[in-house]
């Protein structure tokens, strides 16, 4: 069972500080595909791979590391948190159901609680409240308004005690599906364009459903750009997001310049951004040469007879 | 090192014959990824692929199957062949060099000259002679032609006997680059309008080098389609070949509705697609997630402690 962790640490000055989580998170069968640090959000973002004991196991070191090392009584950065170890989330890859990662999310929850010492909030798909699913409910008031809110009757956390840990505040352990972070830069200096482009595709304002979208005054360019996160790409796609932006902005007379694609992505998103654009309506992934060779090398035994032999209609070859 | 091997055998008809070819492939470590025959061209298209040592062998056996069973004195069919075993071409996939893939020709070509007594003409990347490199020209004149041709002072094969084989005539085995099968349906019925487009499109008429192109018409559709193999599909890539056609269709008013990718592809073509369409200009594949996983999962030792740590800029996630 194939998980990612994407977890968020409030750390992102002190580089010996997030050496010594990257290092408590190794372990075997567990990859660190990235490791970037935000100098102006104060933050941290560690991102795991592998069978998901191994992730879980290695995601409970990195937060136990991040507790011992983070006073978030001394924190100021401009992104909203609420503990040292911020946001725990497992995300499913390739076959894996969501329903697994809901199970290392309790797991982990439970370890970090009754280990740890620090409370947990169950967020996204492992929510137990509804009002958890959504993360910036889970911490809305953060780290220092964590304590009055923990005494409200809607405040117990999942896991551990019922009061803010005095140094590492609480942790959000949650499931949720890949996320995409996608960013488009306009023909455009004018921040106003961009804005409006923005409030076009975000779902929260109108346009698509699981699409977060900002302006963003990107000076290195001189150009604006629409920075995008999908949080369903399977329902709302990249071509879907693409092509409103560029809709959008051609009401401006505006052009998209190029896109940018943040870190990881799921190779499902890619796949299905070349079959929108190829119109290969039928197309399967089954038909990617590597991507069934590599998993079949991976999950055959050493003595293995494979026999996928599939029929197909085809062209001329050879 | 990862290999396909696409090899083309002259039996289309005959059930017992292509399950007989296709079980002497099967072997550890080779996967029949593929194996579909043709009743027109009375031809059958075996793809092979896994490590290269375990191909060749895979791909010996299979030659070795059909140089037993198929007798070309008693074969028609519309494809042009020179041989039982016609077609015996090494695909380097992944990061597999061209110059293995030759090599590779080169061991199971003696093998097939010494041992089954039937001479093998190198092509493709794999030839000795500039005027093989070019299949069409390996088979000019055809099995019928093929004891006049050998008998030509530039007839003499690379390994086997100077003469063809009774039945099985002779083998042409070499090593390309993977090559993409891709079919556009047109919005119109009009044979002349789909074979102008596939005009404009192909190499040999002034078009796109290293795309072959040809009208078809396909009558289950009611459509006719541009029927393209991109043999090197780096070079020219599923983008450029499908903006062509989408351009020299609207000459006529005419558009894609469809396109159909046959077979198995390549990742790279895909995610370049991907790429392309997006306007991601500096994407690379070691962000595709799942990808780097496999890669990884496929080479670790059991007790590896991976660190492939990477920092780079991303928007916020959580």
């Amino acid at each position: 069972m194939l998980v990612e962790c994407v977890a968020n640490f409030s750390e992102g000055r002190r580089p010996d500080v997030v050496a010594a989580i990257v290092e408590a998170a190794r372990g075997p069968a567990v990859q660190v595909l990235d490791a970037s640090a935000d100098q102006d959000h104060h933050r941290f973002v560690l991102t795991l791979a592998g069978e998901g004991e191994a992730v879980a196991a290695s995601a409970f070191r990195a937060v136990a590391a991040a507790v011992a090392r983070i006073n978030l009584t001394q924190h100021r950065g401009t992104h909203p948190r609420i503990g040292a170890a911020d946001v725990v989330p497992f995300v499913p890859l390739g076959n894996t159901p969501m329903s697994y990662c809901v199970g290392l999310a309790e797991s982990v929850g439970e370890r970090i609680g009754s280990e740890l010492g620090v409370p947990v909030f169950l967020y996204g798909a492992a929510a137990r409240r509804p009002m958890r699913r959504d993360l910036a409910r889970v911490r809305r008031g953060e780290f220092e308004g964590l304590e009055a809110r923990m005494r409200e009757p809607s405040g117990a956390p999942d896991f551990g005690p019922r009061a803010p840990h005095p140094t590492a505040g609480a942790v959000a352990v949650g499931a949720r599906p890949a996320l995409v972070a996608f960013n488009a830069w306009l023909s455009t200096g004018d921040w106003a364009v961009a804005d409006a482009v923005a409030r076009a595709v975000r779902g929260s304002s109108g346009g698509l459903v699981g699409v977060k979208a900002l302006a963003m005054d990107t000076a290195t360019h001189g150009q604006m750009q629409v920075s995008m996160n999908l949080v369903d790409f399977r329902a709302t796609s990249l071509p879907a997001a693409l092509e409103l932006v560029r809709r959008e902005a051609a009401r401006f007379g505006v052009t998209v310049t190029e896109t940018e694609i943040v870190g990881m992505v799921p190779l499902a998103a890619l796949l299905a951004a070349a079959q929108y654009y190829l119109q290969a309506h039928h197309f399967s992934a089954g038909q990617v040469l590597e991507l069934g060779l590599l998993d079949w090398a991976r999950l055959q035994p050493a003595t293995g007879n494979p026999d996928t032999t599939e029929t197909a209609t085809r062209g001329p070859r050879g």
